[in-house]
Formats: structure tokens, sequence, C-alpha cells
């Protein structure tokens, strides 16, 4: 699937907020063209019903999270450590400045029909291969001490997942506070002998 | 509200088939009424609407949820790390033993309108003080470490939550040593510098 155009991505932005409102079953496709300023058929020559615009919906909102990722990462260096307190702000990021897009990814999964599930499936499997390599690497170097590596990342995506059931923009705690936090716990999860002291900080590097 | 009838068992059941296969908003109480083999005048005697047997669906969730933590908790002497297996095995369970009911609460609390909302979260708050009460014994009797206990609270309910998405009753892990490991898990979140050995094995005390 190409990236939305411009107009789609109105269409898109009116679909999630109806959706996150009323659910995908209860949401009505009349309302979204109306929030989008749009007649039916203008909507309908971009997306052919309903669960077309779900998809887009949802594929958008994984290229955002593969967006925000990405950026933490590349701007730090190769050490394991580093590259997990990275993924681990991304995922912060992405839940606390994208809270719908979230939620979207946390309710309406389940109302894509068969095609747009495998479609969806095979976008997810490629962006979680991104964590599980960072764990593979610091297991391989002897950094990550943890007898049970695919429960410390699935235990991570949920733990940081749920950030957004209580995070409030007004509350004390900002993003990177929170992120710090996270990334702490998610290292005793992964180093639970202690975390090791990086030789060099990896986001000084090149 | 009181605990559900033998007859009000069987529709809270045959709802929650129905909301975990379509959601809230596309299921059709007509369906429920269907398959708990009563007419729909039957039904409305003791629900008035969709609504209500959301409501009593997702209560009977909790009622479970908390059974089985309790259960867990009763069988253990109270050394905080003993208490924290326990209330993990809870949670354990209640996913692989539950997966319905943790999927309702899940995606469907969002469907409950304001009055059901608001008696909902007020029944879940008092659920909500189990691991809160464990995990400030052990930071109290110092065993617990952590600086950070609410972020530790939220990410073992996270964690384990995780786990219905995953688990499959035919694969390798029974629930046992996934909440042997889950417990594990969150032990190195509590006590970030090692788990203390207790001095008495807890499940032996009376």
């Amino acid at each position: 699937m190409k990236a939305p155009s411009a107009k789609q991505r109105v269409f898109i932005e009116a679909g999630r907020r109806e959706f996150v409102r009323n659910g995908y079953g209860s949401s009505s496709i009349r309302t979204i063209a109306q929030e989008a300023g749009v007649s039916l058929s203008a909507l309908y020559y971009h997306y052919k019903n309903k669960q077309e615009l779900l998809l887009a919906t949802l594929m958008d909102g994984v290229d955002t999270y593969d967006a925000v990722c990405d950026a933490e990462l590349a701007r730090t260096g190769d050490d394991p450590v580093e590259q997990l307190r990275a993924f681990v702000r991304g995922n912060v990021k992405f839940r606390t400045e994208f809270p719908d897009q979230g939620r979207m990814i946390a309710t309406e999964v389940r109302n894509l029909e068969p095609e747009g599930a495998r479609l969806y499936e095979e976008r997810r499997r490629a962006g979680r291969r991104r964590i599980r390599d960072v764990i593979d690497e610091g297991i391989e170097r002897g950094v990550f001490t943890t007898d049970f590596p695919d429960d410390c990342r699935r235990s991570i995506l949920a733990m940081t997942s749920a950030i957004a059931n209580w995070y409030d923009p007004t509350g004390p705690d900002s993003p990177d506070v929170i992120a710090e936090r996270y990334a702490e716990l998610s290292l005793h999860l992964l180093c639970p002998g202690g975390v090791p002291v990086p030789a060099t900080d990896g986001r000084d590097e090149p």
C-alpha cells in the first residue's frame, strides 16, 4: 500500500475520530464524509467502503509508529543498551503523542476482514523485527542476560503500550521523563543481574 | 449489583460470545436470545436492554478475575515475594483460562454508557487495591526496592494481560510454567538489585 495523498489523509483523520468515538461497528461513513467536508461519493472515490478506510487508518497508525521509533533509533549509536532506550523512547512518544492511533490498534484490528487482516499482520510483523533485533544483538554481545528474551520483548511492548491508559498531558511527568523510567524498567527485565554501564555513550557517536 | 442467577448466567455467556464475536455496536440482542434458547421478551425480563447485559457481562468478568486472584492469594503466606508470585499466577490463570472475559474488558468497556461506566470503574478500583497492597507491603518491609512502584504495578498488569495475545492452549508452555516466568520478570522489576530469598516459603505457612 502506498502512502496516502493529502486528501486521503483528511479522510483518514476523520475516520480515526469516528472509529475511536463509536467503534467500527457503530461508525457511520456518512458522518466521516461530513467531518472531512466532502460528499459521500467523493469519499467512495478514494475508499470503496468503510472496511477499506479502516485498513488505511490502521496502516497509517503503523506508519506513524514506525517513523517515530526509527527516528529515535537513527539518532543512537549501536550500543544495545542505548538502542533499547531509544526504542522505548519511541514507544512512549507514540503512546503519548498519538494516543488515538494506539487506541485504534488496540480495539479495531479485530474488525478487519480476512484480506485486510492478512495485509495488516504482514506489515506489523515487519515492524516487530525492530525490537527483536535490538534484543538479539544485546544477548549476542552478552549485555542482556535474561533467560526469557521473547517474554521480555512482549512485556516491554505491553508495558509501554499501557502508558496510554493513564498518561495525562497536563500531568506532572513529561513523555521524556516517563520514557527514561520505562527504559530503566525495561533494562531491569533484560539485565536481571544489573544493567552494565556502556563503554561509550551511544548518543555521542556519529 | 448482586451475583447473577443461573438463568442470568446463561444470558451472560451468550452475550459474551456475541460481544466478543461482533463487538458491542454490531451485536444483536436477538441473536443473544436465540443462542440462550429463550424468547426476546424472556431476555428483556432480566436485562432491559443490550447496555444492561453488557454491564452484567463485564461485571461477571471482574468477578471471575477477583475470584481467581483471591484463591491464589489465600493459599499463600504473607511474605510479599510469595504474595506477588500468587498474584501473578492469578493473572496468568485468568488470561489463559478465561480469555474472552479478558478480551471483553480490553475492548468493550468503552461502550458502557456513563452510569454503567461509573459502576464498573468503582468495582475495578476496588480490585486494583489487591496488587497495590502487595507492592506497598513489600516496599514497607524493604523487600521490593524499586523507585517506581506505580509503574511496576501498571507494568505487571500490562505484561500479564498481554499473555492472552499469544497464549496457545496447545502450545508447549502450560499456564503454570508461564506464571513462573512472569513472576520472575515481575520480581526483576520490583527488586532491581536482585530478588531476596524469603526466610520461609510462604506457601508452607498455615
